[in-house]
């Protein structure tokens, strides 16, 4: 079983690109809506919410967990090793390698939170890979925005953050951009308009790309979803993400209750399976 | 000493116009920026939020705590007395009755998050008041541009938002709006343009007055100011919100380390009273 792991709906983007990959794969989904939006929060906050979140992962039985959040990827990522035994994909390099292979002038951007921004994770992952020269730009409202539907194409309050986050950038040479927020393909449409020639690369698939690489066709294509908060609300926002084709049903855990659920949602997969 | 407690820096409004009327009050703020926004939340998550932020300042020795969350007052007040001895202000009732006595026509709108629409508690305060016609909407995407610091009178991403909220009123004949989460009035240019013939209450701004008219002269206009989380970042917000005639210092109060915290502030204030 594969866990996925972000602070709201923005990893749902990796999610759609796993089961498009892989459909045969089980696998559970963890949106901390009780602490979203991780991205304006101090590193040791990120790694406290993210490390509760892997263990709970962990606790129903994942056997890999793909941390499709930029920033718990960003500043997180080492430290989230002690609270689980298994594999944890996260998805800078991923996304950096990418980015990379597709830039043809090697001038790269980064639209991601603050707290990731303010991490350098991608340039560091970006510069190993060979001379490059990056932009980082923290686009805090866009989470928000995501959070709350305003994704329409023509969505004129998602126009106008974009705009004034982006234009900025209209002078740069950039030929790539890396969305390293899973939040922001959720906003790519608008991305686009303002920056009409830049390929963008979306870190939550190239993450998913990489862990399916990795994993044995061994599922029954099950799907669960749990969110730490407010589970309508999220299952609304999910149904309008995802579409029709991958109906969900959010069930909530809420923090510090680990194990009463975690036995539950355990035993309910072993019936099935 | 006053206690002013908000999720993030909407309380802020409250602290001003609580400084304007009294400078000599002595006033410790909180803002949970661990856990903003939280009128997306559910009215469990923001009860537990909340209670720990007011045994917080409690602890440091608060005589009154303002509650200068619309969220909070709406959903979590009843269950906070638990938490502390001393008196607690809501923003509700004072906002209602001042709105209720300036509303010529009685049709009165509320602008407030999710949570707090969804309680229905300013509408129940407003017809405890006598008969009356309201209308409630949720805004939540003002709590992050307020954050964010999207509040600007030309700023076009708040200015999209309001009209994206705002426009179906036009046609309403509401003269008096509640704006009942305390992040509102950082908007109301916005609000303004929208809706230029509606008058405006804030509520933090009436329950500051309601609170003063209770309180004895006895400060030395000392305020001290904690956030949860990044304090730099809430403190540079701050200073934006409140301008150069109010400085902040913000200190950093992580929570579950309550009494070391409180021990050492409440230590250092003795020592200058």
């Amino acid at each position: 079983m594969i866990g996925i792991f972000d602070s709201g709906v923005g990893g749902l983007t990796a999610l759609w690109e796993l089961r498009r990959l892989r459909p045969d794969l089980d696998i559970v989904y963890f949106g901390d809506t009780a602490h979203v939006p991780y991205g304006t929060r101090s590193p040791e906050m990120i790694r406290r919410f993210a490390g509760e979140a892997v263990g709970f992962l962990s606790g129903l039985g994942a056997e890999a967990i793909l941390v499709a959040c930029g920033t718990v990827s960003s500043v997180a990522l080492p430290a989230l090793s002690e609270h689980t035994g298994c594999p944890l994909f996260g998805v800078v390099e991923p996304a950096a390698e990418v980015a990379y292979r597709v830039s043809k002038n090697k001038k790269i951007g980064i639209l991601a939170t603050e707290a990731t921004v303010g991490s350098g994770a991608f340039d560091r992952a970006l510069r190993r890979l060979g001379p490059v020269v990056t932009r980082s730009l923290a686009c805090p409202l866009f989470v928000s925005l995501a959070e709350n539907g305003f994704t329409a194409p023509d969505d004129p309050v998602a126009r106008a953050a974009a705009e004034h986050y982006l234009a900025p950038l209209r002078e740069s040479a950039l030929d790539t951009l890396i969305l390293g927020c899973t939040h922001f393909p959720l906003l790519a449409a608008h991305i686009h308009r303002v920056l009409p020639g830049v390929r963008l690369i979306g870190a939550g698939e190239a993450a998913a790309a990489v862990l399916v690489e990795e994993t044995p066709r061994v599922g029954h294509g099950e799907l669960a979803v749990f969110a730490s908060d407010a589970p309508d609300r999220f299952e609304a926002t999910a149904a309008r993400i995802l579409g029709t084709s991958l109906p969900v049903h959010v069930q909530k855990y809420i923090p510090r209750r680990i194990q009463t659920t975690a036995g539950r949602y355990t035993d309910t997969i072993r019936k099935r399976n």
